[in-house]
Order: structure tokens, then sequence, then C-alpha cells
């Protein structure tokens, strides 16, 4: 059973992270090790827990060491912390193989789905964690600590926690990008960036109320209105890229409307 | 001075135009027409406001007869109607054109931006509104009118609405089809879109609090990490489509963050 928790770095992932588990009264928050003292003391005082930069103070006592540090700090990190071959050692990278932290034998994997950013406060029960362990047993005990922090905790192996990040990427990232074009063709229009934001606002409400997203969707693509496409394309012909991708994601678009 | 106001049209933007109109003070909502009798009524009873579907009895002592209906509904419409030639007549399609209104020597366009649903609730207030008016005088008497009902009111000729669509489609309609794609994903890996929900939240909120939505993008297309993206394109294979639209936007992000 995993009660006492070392948490071990001082990004974005890891202040959440020790909010949530110092939140939690199940679960005691022993110690946060940063090698970045600023924000180590930082995140720690956040979550009322010590402080540690040094490797030889780390407590030995904890049921779980979780480390969320950037996905190449792992594997040097696990090799040169004196983490007790009795606990469980877990890393929060998305990216990273359980093999990263090979010379302990409870290797583990806690992966949260959502992109944390400083200075912006997430509920972290609405977070879903992905879970993978080299034993059964910590599997359960590392599940049962996960439904403590997140409403919604699944397992996941390499090519799941993969397929997921992609799923990520597109949600997150490319869907960033496309408001950061939608924004230029406004600015381009002497409009702000304020015109914009009701309708990202709207659409990403709509489609969390929907089932599915392919079954909320509307416009020129999904009607096959041909003559309203035209007109668009012939605005983005200084623009080839994003012509490109007008052309391939009405095409989806379509193709989807009609599978539904 | 617009003060009187008949809505014509009971579709979801004419719904919310409405009850927007009449629970302002300054404006009265005099009469809905509505050629579909259930949906007019429908309408007229949430804005408290006598409806009618029969031409004749259109109430002659509007200052702005307001046509919320279809873009393909607008021109025949307006040459039904026996709107008086003293009022302004407006539209509120984008795609429209302000010579649909012909008859009519008070010919105006109110482009309400936002993508308007079904039982979905929209503080109008939040709108962006886009004017155009055959007359100078109209003009100035629409900003007024429009300014009682939204926070956001602009001028915008035809060739600024046009683009003006295309961000919205790119920003609504295309961000929709990329969380249907990451949906699908999500969903071959035995996930649920549950799981896509809280970034799809996230990444629409954190824009919306950025002064451009490029100034906070994150991932693998940011970071030039080529690795992951081959490791996603080999997740793609099967999707062509999708693998083009992946290369494409990730590019796209590449050149954007060296411009910042």
């Amino acid at each position: 059973m995993i009660r006492r928790v070392v948490l071990i770095g001082s990004g974005n992932v890891a202040e959440s992270l020790a909010q949530a588990i110092a939140s939690c009264e199940e679960l005691t928050l022993v110690q946060l090790y940063a090698r970045n003292e600023t924000r180590g003391k930082e995140v720690a005082a956040l979550s009322h827990c010590p402080h540690t930069a040094d490797p030889q103070q780390l407590d030995p006592t904890a049921d779980l060491y979780l480390l969320s540090v950037s996905d190449r700090a792992v594997e040097e990190l696990a090799q040169q912390l004196p983490i007790p071959q009795t606990a469980i050692v877990a890393h929060t990278a998305g990216s990273v193989a359980l093999d990263a932290l090979r010379p302990y034998p409870h290797r583990a994997i806690l992966y949260p789905f959502q992109g944390f950013s400083a200075g912006r406060r997430i509920d972290f029960r609405t977070v879903p964690l992905f879970l993978e362990a080299s034993e059964e047993d910590d599997l359960e005990a590392l599940t049962a600590f996960a439904q403590l922090l997140s409403h919604q905790v699944y397992e996941a192996d390499s090519a799941r926690r993969k397929r997921i990040h992609l799923a990520g990427v597109i949600a997150n990232n490319f869907v960033n990008q496309l408001y950061a074009a939608a924004t230029d063709l406004l600015h381009e229009a002497d409009l702000p960036y304020e015109v914009l934001k009701p309708l990202i606002h709207e659409t990403a409400s709509k489609a969390i109320d929907a089932a599915h997203p392919a079954l909320v969707q509307t416009g020129p693509a999904k009607r096959g209105d041909r003559a309203t496409q035209e007109g668009h394309l012939a605005l983005l012909n200084d623009k080839p890229e994003l012509k490109a991708i007008y052309e391939l994601i009405s095409q989806q678009i379509w193709e989807t409307s009609k599978k539904i």
C-alpha cells in the first residue's frame, strides 16, 4: 500500500502532483527532492513539505519515489539517487519506457495526460492517469494510489501510451496551431484576437458535451458547400501550407460526415 | 435610432438574438415572424413577444427588420415580405452580400461570429458582431443597437467578413475535426473520449488567456523533437491523410516558433 511519497522534481507537473498528494488525507508527501533550490523550495512551500537538494538527504522511508522530471533527465537521475530497493520507483514521462528505471526492481510509470504549464492551476482529479508497472502487485498498489488523486485511471503499456501521446499532440498542439493561424488571419484584417475567443470557448465546450466531436460538426466542409470553400481557398493563395491544410482537413470532415 | 425590432426567422441564431433583444431594456422586440409555426411560437414564447407566420400580419411599425434565416433564404424572403421602405432591413448571414436586400433603400448586415446550436445557451454579450450598411446614418444607428447587445462590435465589408468566416472555419470546424481524429485514435486503443476532455478544455482555456495562441505552444513540433515525431508518424501509416496533416501542421508549428 502506498502512503508515504517522496516527489522528485520541481517542474509544472511536479508542482501540480505535489499539491494533489499533499491535499489527499490518506497520503503523506514526505519530502520534495529538487536540484533547483529556488523552485524546489517554492513547490515544497506550496505543498507544505520539506525540501532537499542533497541526494544524501533523500528520505529513505517512503513507499513511492515519484520522478517528475523532463523526459531526458529520468534515466540519469534514477541512477544517481539512493532510492531504497524495496520501494516503488515511478516516473511521469509519457515517452520514456519502464527500462529507464533499470536499477530498481519495483519500476512503474504514472503518466498524467494533461498540458501542465507555469501559473495555471489544474484540478488534478480531472487528469487522466496512465499506469504501468514491472510487478503485478505494484500495479495494484499504484492503481489504488492513483485513484486517490484522479477520477480517471487506466493501464497503459508503451504502445498504448505512445498512441495516447499522439492523440494529445493532435488535440493540444495542433489545435493550438489552428488557433494561431486563425488569429493571424484576423490580424491581417486588422481585427484583434479577442474576436476569436468566444468561438474557441464554445467550440471546446460543445465538443466536450458531445458523445463524439464528429457528432457536432458544422460548416461548409460538412455541408459540401464548394462555393464557400473555393472562396476561402482563394484567400489562402499566398499561404500554400495553410491552403494544403484547409484542403486536407475539409476532405476529412466530408468523409467523416458520410460515416456518421 | 433603433428601438423597435421585428425579428424574422426561428433558427438557433434567431432564438439567441430574440432573447438578447427581449432582455434589453432599451429595446422592444415587437414581433417574431417565422414561417415554421411550431418553432416560431417556441422562440416567441422564450422571448415573450407575439408571433406571426402570415406576411400580411407583419408589424409595420419597427425601426429594424432583422432577417435571421439561412444564407440561401435571405434574398427570396426579403423580396416577399412587405417591409416598410423607411425601416432598416438587416440580415445576419456572414456569406451573403448587402445586395441580397436590393428591394430596400436601408440595407444592412449584422453578422454574429459564433457557432450557435440547438439547446446551447450563449451569452450574447460575448458574441462579436460585424456590421455593414448601405447608408452612413444607418451604420451609426445599427452600431448603437449592436452595442446594446454585445461588448464586441466591428465594421466589416464583404471582404473582411469572408476573412473572418475563414478564421471561424479554421478555429471551429477544423479544430473540431482534430478533436474527432484524436478521439478515433483513443478508441482504437480502447480508451473512451472522456480521456481527451480535460486536455481539450485546458488547451482552449490556456489559449484564451494568452495574448496570442502561438505564445503558449508546446510539444514535439515546437521543440523540434524528431524522434517523437517519427514515432507518431509510424503510428499513422494506415492513415495517409491524417499523416499528411500531422506533417503539415508540425511544420507550421516549427516555423511559427522560429518567428516569435
